[in-house]
């Protein structure tokens, strides 16, 4: 029933204005498995164009090395205030830009949505979050990283996984419900 | 006294969500003229990351086509809400990471900053600003456009221009004031 290629690679990103995370997974028709996680260390950059070059520079490095089919982003929609919004904002374009100008799909997801699709819990800690990656990803305790960001990374690729591969049923709907609502005429071709 | 090369291109963008203006502007030792201005059209993509994609594909072809030294961009610092800050901060950032990979130098300007150097007064009109641009830069009649963001991206630039060569003393200083803080012993040497 589906088109997708049997190998598929994903790049997550968490995109901080101090560090910034990332994870890649590689998914293989319904299993997932740890490539590589890692942080882009931006404290030692005082100027904050320094800091967007060095972001440019290493995603679209991470990008050639690793060729991922998708980019999944964590994108806080809210922040403290419109100054720190501002500067999220283009620390995401810059991450984004450099998926764009490789021709790598985006998307995105709320914090919220990507610790629901790990933990089951929307509200669930970075802690918690690593503790899920680490089991369902059978990553080795040498290989997990003390960066909490690392994991917001590659958990941003996870729940892409999880979200992009959720069983469809004829039409491409996600759920039955949806289905229904697309196909009422087939749903009584198959009453009557 | 100024190490500076005689001729320079400035690019200077004014990154809204909707439309972006630009101009390219080049400077003579002291005289700037109008290279080019326009208008990057985002209101057809309906998508996200294809405003996005455009504004890098653009950005970047302008910089290949003009070669600017330098990227002068109109940056508020103060938004309604941390939705619209997000997404300019977003704009922003594809637009400096355009520049950035191509090794161009980035100066931000705060609007006030723009119109109080082109008009003299930091309240004045985006009309106002079009009207002393075509002045000072002797832009003939048929060559302005109908969008005051090509004139607002012009605007940056020119900014840059006057900003960047106000006359620097000795020392590099860019006042007397200064000059004189920075340069203690050699005053009092001149008035012994």
């Amino acid at each position: 029933m589906e088109n997708k290629p049997s190998e598929r690679i994903i790049l997550g990103i968490d995109p901080g204005t101090t560090i910034m995370g990332y994870g890649v997974i590689k998914v293989t028709g319904r299993k997932a498995e740890m490539v590589t996680m890692g942080v882009i260390d931006l404290r030692k950059y005082a100027d904050h164009y320094l800091k967007l070059g060095r972001i440019f520079e290493r995603i679209t490095g991470i990008i050639e090395s690793y060729l991922p089919d998708e980019v999944a982003i964590e994108a806080p929609f809210f922040g403290k205030n419109v100054q720190s919004m501002l500067k999220l904002g283009r620390a995401q374009g810059v991450a984004m830009a450099a998926a764009i100008s490789r021709q790598v799909p985006i998307h995105e997801y709320a914090p919220m949505q990507i610790k629901m699709a790990i933990t089951g819990q929307g509200g669930a800690s970075k802690e918690q979050v690593a503790y899920m990656l680490k089991q369902m990803l059978k990553i080795p305790e040498d290989a997990m990283l003390p960066w909490l960001d690392a994991t917001d990374g590659l958990a941003a690729a996870y729940c892409h996984f999880i979200e992009s591969s959720r069983p469809t049923v004829a039409g491409g709907a996600k759920s039955w419900k949806e289905f229904a609502r697309k196909n009422k005429d087939k749903i009584h071709g198959l009453e009557g």
